[in-house]
């Protein structure tokens, strides 16, 4: 039997207590050992639970009974589960988490502790929910370099989005309605900002490129601004317009990564991931593309994941995982967002008399107009070259000198 | 340093040691051990091969080695194969293979060997080719149980049905096409007919129950049999025609598994996986529907997914892997194809003066006719409600009795 300590009992961790309680027996097969709850860490109380004689609020109790060989940490935030995990770890015990934003901060320096002390670090939930992600491509792909990842990372956004292509919901109006479903938060910023995904793109940068990838200061755009005429332009351009969390090896040994809104081709593989649904595209030298796709986020999608890892744990207490990557400085080796290149969608209204067609053409040097059923009076949309975004922002410039304003540009996918 | 063995330098062969060659030092980072190829079997000759001091036409080369501690089966079939395999796992070496005939009919007597002699016996590349399934299915779905799986697996007959569907081919044209881009064999009966996808589903199901699944007596159809006029119905109705392995745990523990062409609605996940793709849902009942997607064939995807678990058997000589299932009967616990339930695609051509509608409804109680933009003269197309298999045949039956005779039957697939 070996005991396990759980720490935060929200929706992660009731679902962890579930799921380890109800499939006792398929996991003592699979686990080897019988998993037993010891403590359940949560300020709150919970009078009546099943599990209640397990609960504690005090930290050392799991910290100082050296039988908790598995701690789970799915409180969430960086204080106080940073210094938990961290202490938790050196005093030799495997930890399993959801916690994205702690591994996207603080990931190398956990990993390196845990490698220290010979014991598992592990984290499959943090991405893709119950989607297998981490581990497939730590392992499946180990024969391959990966050469791009493109995700949908966040079901929130995602959601928002299929509202506004499928059903013409306005952005505020569909934002509420994933409010009411319990799909967003009271204070959306995270998901709407594209913080949630920026945190999520780092997780899979780092373990592909084998370098901490920290979430500061790279490139965020949410889709806040999107509204429904740049949803109609994609539709009549032959597209949708879904968050994306990008990152791509480039031949220097730099990482384009990013995350915004992007116009991608309906025949893109994510193109029809809808609704909360997560898709992450994993682009290796050998294996070409590899889709994933499922529920990205849910209460027991997600404790599954972390079940599993604690399965994996304890069947690794002697051999540890080779889950790592060594800690780095951004700016060594991440791609200034200026210097992206793509083709860009710009909508922009014009005052009377102006000849848009070839003052685009004049200043972009050609572009692709689209046309749409409803036009509307001193409206223009079109899609540029492939050029950097820097050179994009001094040609955009040239275009508000010439009475033309820009409502709305978005970031084009790849062909 | 790790001595291997690969035996069978065909496509598959070439490009594991490609990628083995060419990837020296990134792989030797993954495994910790630097991986040496010290034989190549095969009964042809490759002179000016850079590896030509490797071949050796001789098995005991490899077998009496004990420097060799992976062998890389990828000759394919099941002779000498197995014998081969057999003897290698006896001796004490890992043995890892890309050879789904081998693992669907002889999986559990070699996972035996495995377990008895602890060592490893991976098989990753025999499903999906590069798409990672095998492992996520063992590992990250560890804390599931699997309801349902459900996949396009054969890349083959999903190319020949896109061209189908997509460009409106004749299916003789189609498997033209296909063998003239070399997706196809000569004798193309293992893709066409089915049995291909059966030992794939096989593979799956046995690991997802715990319990071997024999291909032997198991519902396989093939697409030779779908004509154009089938795949029009399909789209007017809203779906499109796949072919589809399936294995469903019912609550009376028995599994309802087959392989037959099916109409997918377009909202299923699975409609847009085109061309040579793969794709697989598996449905946990914690994680709800994860899906895989990517080339299911194919010499680098295929060879990334063997290199991939060369690398897992050298990082774990200590600790065995789990991968297991024991052997079993089908007879056990395979539902009968006749007691499974779905709803039926239905053509029929009739005789003059027959009132098809009433017909129908009258014996099938009921049924939703297809209406198409060009209607044939006497012809109709339905669906019928659910129903058991033999239960639709006994009433098809009595449809032939009223000068109506059945031009096609098509399950449908689940909403």
């Amino acid at each position: 039997m070996v005991d396990i300590a759980i720490m935060g009992y929200g929706v992660v961790g009731s679902g962890v207590a579930e799921i380890i309680t109800t499939h006792t027996q398929s996991l003592k097969k699979r686990a080897k050992e019988e998993i037993n709850i010891k403590y359940i860490l949560d300020i709150r109380d919970f009078p009546g639970n099943p599990l209640e004689d397990k609960f504690t609020k005090n930290f050392s109790d799991i910290l100082n009974d050296d039988d908790v060989k598995v701690v789970v940490e799915v409180m969430g935030g960086l204080n106080p589960a940073y210094d938990y995990v961290k202490q938790c770890l050196e005093k030799g015990k495997s930890v399993v988490t959801s916690n994205k934003e702690l591994v996207a901060t603080k990931g190398a320096q956990l990993l390196q502790i845990a490698r220290d002390k010979n014991v598992n670090f592990l984290f499959e939930a943090s991405v893709g929910g119950g989607i297998p992600i981490i581990r497939p491509m730590s392992q499946c792909l180990a024969a391959n370099d990966v050469i791009e990842i493109e995700g949908i990372l966040n079901g929130t956004t995602n959601f928002i989005l299929t509202k506004m292509i499928r059903d013409n919901m306005s952005f505020e109006d569909a934002l509420s309605l994933a409010q009411s479903l319990g799909y967003a938060e009271k204070d959306p910023t995270a998901d709407v900002e594209g913080y949630d995904a920026l945190r999520k793109i780092c997780i899979l940068a780092s373990l592909a490129y084998g370098k901490h990838v920290y979430p500061d200061g790279i490139h965020t755009e949410g889709i806040s601004k999107i509204t429904l005429d740049d949803v109609s332009y994609a539709e009549a351009w032959g597209g949708v317009i879904k968050l994306i969390g990008s990152v791509k090896k480039l031949d220097d040994g730099r990482l384009d990564i990013f995350v915004a809104p992007m116009i991608l081709s309906k025949h893109n593989q994510l193109a029809s991931v809808d609704d909360v649904f997560n898709g992450i595209m994993v682009k290796g030298d050998s294996t070409g593309d590899v889709v994933f796709y499922g529920k990205g986020a849910g209460k027991m999608p997600t404790a599954s994941a972390v079940v599993a890892d604690v399965i994996d744990c304890i069947k690794h207490f002697k051999a540890r995982k080779y889950l790592y990557w060594a800690d780095g400085d951004n700016s060594e080796y991440i791609l200034p967002y200026g210097e992206s290149v793509c083709a860009m969608y710009v909508r922009v209204k014009y005052a009377d008399g102006v000849d848009i067609h070839s003052v685009v053409d004049d200043i972009f040097g050609g572009a692709q107009f689209i046309n749409k059923q409803n036009p509307v009076e001193n409206e223009a949309a079109f899609i540029t070259n492939k050029m950097t975004v820097d050179h994009f922002h001094s040609l955009a410039e040239m275009l508000e000198c010439n009475d033309v304003k820009i409502e709305s540009q978005i970031r084009m996918g790849e062909e």
